[in-house]
């Protein structure tokens, strides 16, 4: 084991275990946990045909389990079965702007999650990551919807793996200039980057006196 | 040549050519760059040891080759240098709530390159690198700054790839449900995601009388 900052750690291995930035790195399941819960994109890297591929997609957590889904017919996600990923989710925070440029960094939290994709195949199984997932998002939405049709469970795919190896990487605050350089007078700071919601536009074709339910003007923690 | 919007389009080979959602694609240039411009981030995915891995870092773009840095130490740069790579950028516009869950969708921008990444090396060419990425950022700071030392030039790696083979998928506005599903009593729309900037954080060691330097209220676009 090497840096932990919290209980419940993962495990290090040899593919999580931080070259450099050893004070950046966190092991614990809460931070990590944290970082996958409030961010909706990840980055999902495989191989195909020799040729590294990362494709985005949208991600949710159940427990110690990472998912995500699409088409059955995607090649990424069939290539991506049965076969090592990697699995990246990453915040923009804020531009942190030094004195030197070589010190201009930015703040981020960001997970990799090393693993090999299983899928879901079993129909109720299927529809019941489909419920989380529109759960996850809009939380109380499911039961609202014209139910699934069979033919949309067979069209899509859900693949999952275990969050066991996997890292945190966070960097906050101020930039850490050289000794000499903060006797320059030169603006240095951070520029937060935020990320939001705007006004939830209905859908022109709406029937008459359909009201917008409550809840999404939040959305993963996303305000308006 | 398949589906193209607009003048001077890539050439759609094996890797670019999208097998699904043929409407989504784009294969210009104004298309690609103005994605590239306006997104700080990207995530590359390279093969290290027989497993895929996604590194998430800043990219900059000159004409017509895609740029990213970071140390020289980095295991992740060396390599994914001299090597297939795929670099993807993507931004995340909007929550699509269709009347089924099958429906739901996101809004979203995103750029995939595949090349085969170079390093800069020679020192001079380095350096004008550096100022093109904090220029990229901060208009007019480069010469703000403390001027680089040697052995940060030697310290930091550059990266770069023709952006030839290159794809983009973008998708704006509403839900595409069902034609049936329209006549329902649900409450269809989009969520718009946005990105922005918070005010500007002094570092609380800045020197007293430095005043905050004009743009940063608006970096690559972002506004507070």
């Amino acid at each position: 084991m090497t840096t932990t900052h919290n209980t419940d750690p993962l495990e290090v291995t040899e593919r999580t275990r931080l070259r450099r930035s050893h004070e950046r790195g966190y092991f614990d399941r809460a931070t990590i946990n944290d970082i996958l819960d409030a961010t909706p994109l990840c980055h999902v890297g495989y191989q195909l045909d020799s040729q590294p591929q990362v494709t985005p997609t949208l991600h949710w957590r159940e427990g110690d389990r990472i998912y995500w889904h699409g088409s059955s017919a995607s090649r990424a996600l069939r290539a991506s079965l049965d076969t090592p990923v990697c699995l990246t989710v990453t915040q923009l925070d804020g531009f942190v702007l030094a004195r030197s440029a070589f010190h201009h960094s930015v703040n981020f939290r960001s997970v990799m999650i090393y693993g090999t994709p299983e899928a879901t195949t079993d129909p109720a199984a299927k529809m019941e990551k489909f419920k989380n997932l529109i759960e996850h998002l809009y939380p109380g939405r499911w039961d609202s919807l014209r139910p699934a049709l069979d033919k949309e469970v067979k069209a899509t795919a859900v693949l999952s793996m275990p969050i066991t190896e996997a890292s945190a990487k966070v960097r906050t605050g101020m930039p850490n200039d050289d000794a000499p350089d903060y006797d320059l007078p030169i603006w240095a700071g951070v520029i937060p980057v935020t990320q939001g919601l705007g006004a939830p536009q209905p859908d022109p074709r709406n029937l008459d006196g359909v009201a917008q339910p409550d809840g999404l003007d939040d959305v993963l923690g996303l305000r308006a």
